[in-house]
Formats: structure tokens, sequence, C-alpha cells
């Protein structure tokens, strides 16, 4: 039995449901406001970040690299042609270091920005920091992802997957990201084909359907998000 | 051969210069400066961070979580009882939560500032962000780093090594991430015992001593820094 902590917008947490998905994993979800801090929450982690998975009620698995890793060590070699880890060494660097762009680099540079100033921020009180968006905030975030884009286009381009022949842990990761700000309305997907097509294959998976379904009160999703032929 | 793309006060290049050692494996090593972004570099790693490391002139693994996994997967085995990640899937993901908690908790909150306004400015061109420490900033680093300690100091008391019964990676990367304010005199060991006892034991392990010894031209270390019984 595994449950899932997380929240419906953050990333990481996207990108662990998605793996979940993929890897046929049957999952109890509960939400958790990163913001409050809660001591039951602490007490599983006491970085009070999402997302963190516990299996039978085990250590918890926090955080979505040490998610991603347990979930390969522990039902990766069930998986055969769907496993999202490659075999060698140095592709899983690879993998890796991809996973690593989107959950860090493209989540502190982009998505994060407009995930806390357009949707967190609505949630959270006034006394932690909720409020109006950062107009300036969200200039920085518009004005970055065009690096990020044309740099998966590059790789779009140039390979089947982002991460190499094989669809791999590094497609959803960014993916997970991008799904972020496309509800927002965020991502010019016109300036890069490449990549359009790419999100276009991963978002029409069965492990995507339940994230673009859901809804945030009074934010409805950008026209493109459902849409598997945006 | 191994190449190490690194610079010496870049706790997580630390981190990957420790368990290198761990490992007993021979290495070259280039300082990059991160800040400088030159091509060649970007040509290895498209983030333009450290650290990086190559073998036998094949795929860069890029970044300290990469480097980590590489490194077990490809040496791990041959360790036996010295090697540093855990068989057990939970107890990897305890060491991996901590090894987070590290390289990118306390590098966000507490050494990445220290390391950033008082080593890497010193050095930079103002064009590019270069000059005076940012002394609202280094309040910030001083004030979390008490947090830290605490929770440091809890682990160090209810366990042999930081991440369990064994040495860990986790034990490098906080001990890497330490060692960087250390330097610096940013380290109130006076406040945890545990703690300073721990980074002791650490501190004193062979693969410590390079980074012991290095300094930095116009900034000498802290009076406790290359000490053993500080």
């Amino acid at each position: 039995m595994l449950t899932l902590y997380h929240h419906p917008f953050s990333p990481s947490s996207r990108f662990v449901r998605l793996i979940l998905g993929e890897y046929g994993a049957n999952y109890e979800m509960h939400t958790i406001n990163p913001w409050e801090r809660r001591r039951e929450f602490l007490m599983l982690n006491p970085a009070g970040t999402v997302p963190v998975l516990i299996e039978n009620g085990g250590t918890p698995v926090c955080g979505p690299y040490a998610i991603m890793e347990y979930l390969d060590e522990t039902r990766g070699y069930a998986m055969g042609d769907r496993r999202l880890m490659p075999d060698h060494p140095e592709l899983r660097a690879e993998t890796r270091r991809l996973v690593e762009w989107g959950l860090r680099k493209f989540d502190d540079e982009v998505a994060g920005h407009f995930v806390r100033e357009r949707i967190y921020k609505q949630d959270m009180p006034r006394s932690v920091g909720g409020g109006e968006p950062d107009s300036a905030i969200l200039r920085v975030a518009r004005a970055n992802i065009h690096h990020h884009m044309r740099y998966f286009g590059y790789l779009a381009a140039s390979r089947k997957w982002l991460g190499g022949d094989r669809l791999s842990f590094a497609d959803f990761a960014l993916a997970a990201e991008l799904s972020c700000a496309d509800y927002l309305g965020e991502v010019p997907w016109e300036t890069e084909e490449n990549v359009k097509a790419w999100y276009a294959r991963v978002k029409s998976r069965p492990s995507f359907r339940p994230l673009l379904s859901e809804k945030m009160l009074g934010m409805p999703p950008s026209m493109t998000y459902a849409d598997l032929d945006f």
C-alpha cells in the first residue's frame, strides 16, 4: 500500500504521480499545503516539502529524487521495456541530469515562480507571504522560459525522447514542470514546434489523464492545457 | 581515467571530491569559475554548474546526485563494507533524503549564501554581480544555520552516523557543506557538541585531508578549519 503526500500544483509532486502511473502503482493521496508546516507532516518529512511517499507504513521516502530511485529499485526490473531508467550508467547519468534540470533548474528559474506567484499565493495567508502575484518575478520567469524552450527544442530535435532513444524519467520530470506552466497559459508553444510535438506525445499517455482533469477553484486552465491536439 | 571539473569552494564539488577519495578513485581536477560561463565548459554541461565528472572521455556526468549514483553503480559493489550507499531501498531513501538536505536545503539557506557572498563575489567581476558581500544576506544565513545545527544535533545524538548505523553519502554531503561555512568561521560549533564530535570523526578521514590544506588567496581559513581537535 502506497501513500503519497503531495500538492496538485507542485511540479515535483506531479512528476511522482506520473511515474507512479507509468509503473502501474496504486496509491492513496493526501494533499499538503507546504506553507502550513503542520506538525504531523513535519514528523514525516522534517524539511516540510512535498512529495513524500510511504509504503506499508515504512520509512517515509522524501523528495522526488529519492522517490524516483526508490520506485525504480523496487519496481524497475519488473517493468521490462517500460522501465524509465536506462540500464547503462552513462545513460542513467544523462537521465538524472535532465531530471535535475527539470526539477531544480527549470523549477528555480521558471515553473516554481509561476506556481508560487499565481497559485500558492492565492491560498496562502498574508502572514506567510500570500497575496497578489509579484509582477517583477513573473516577468523574470516569462523571460527565462524562452531559454529553456530553446534547449528543450534542441533536445527534442536531436533525440526521439528528451533523454535519448527511450522514454525515461527525464521526459516526465520536464513534462510535469511544463504542465504547471501550461495550466496557467505560460508556455510559448508556438516558438518550439519540436517541444510541442514531444509534449503532445507525453501528454497523451494514460498516466497524464488524472492531472489534466484537475482544476483549481477560481483559476480555470488555459485553452491548451487539457487539449491533446493543442 | 576520471576528470573532475570543480570549484574548490563549491560545496557540491567538495562532496564529490570526498566520495571520490573514499572510493579510492584517482582523478585529475580542473577548476571552473561557474560565473564565467565559458563555451567549452557549457559544451560539457549546458547548465554551466559544477561538479562535472568524465570517465575516459565518455558522456559527462553532471551534478552531485548523478555523480554519486554513478560512482556507486560503477564502484559500489567492489567497496564491500566501505560502500557509502546502504543496501536496503528504505535506507537508501534515507541516505538520499539527507544528501538532498545538505546539497539543496542547507546550501540554499546557509552555505550557498556564505560561499557566494564571501568567496565567489571576491573573484567575480562587478558586471556579473561581484563586489562586497551583502550583509542582509549574511544575516539571514547566520540565523538559518542554527535551525540546521539543531536538526543535525538531533540526528547525531540518535544515530551513530547522520544517516544511520553506517557511514554513508549523507555524512559527506553534510560535512562538505559545513566545511565551506567552517572555512569562513561561520559554524557555531559550541552550540551542538554532538555535531562537533560527528564532524571531527568525518574530518579526520584521509579523504578530507586535501580539502583542509587548501587556502584561498587573501582569505585565510578560520582557526578551527584544519584543526582535527577543534
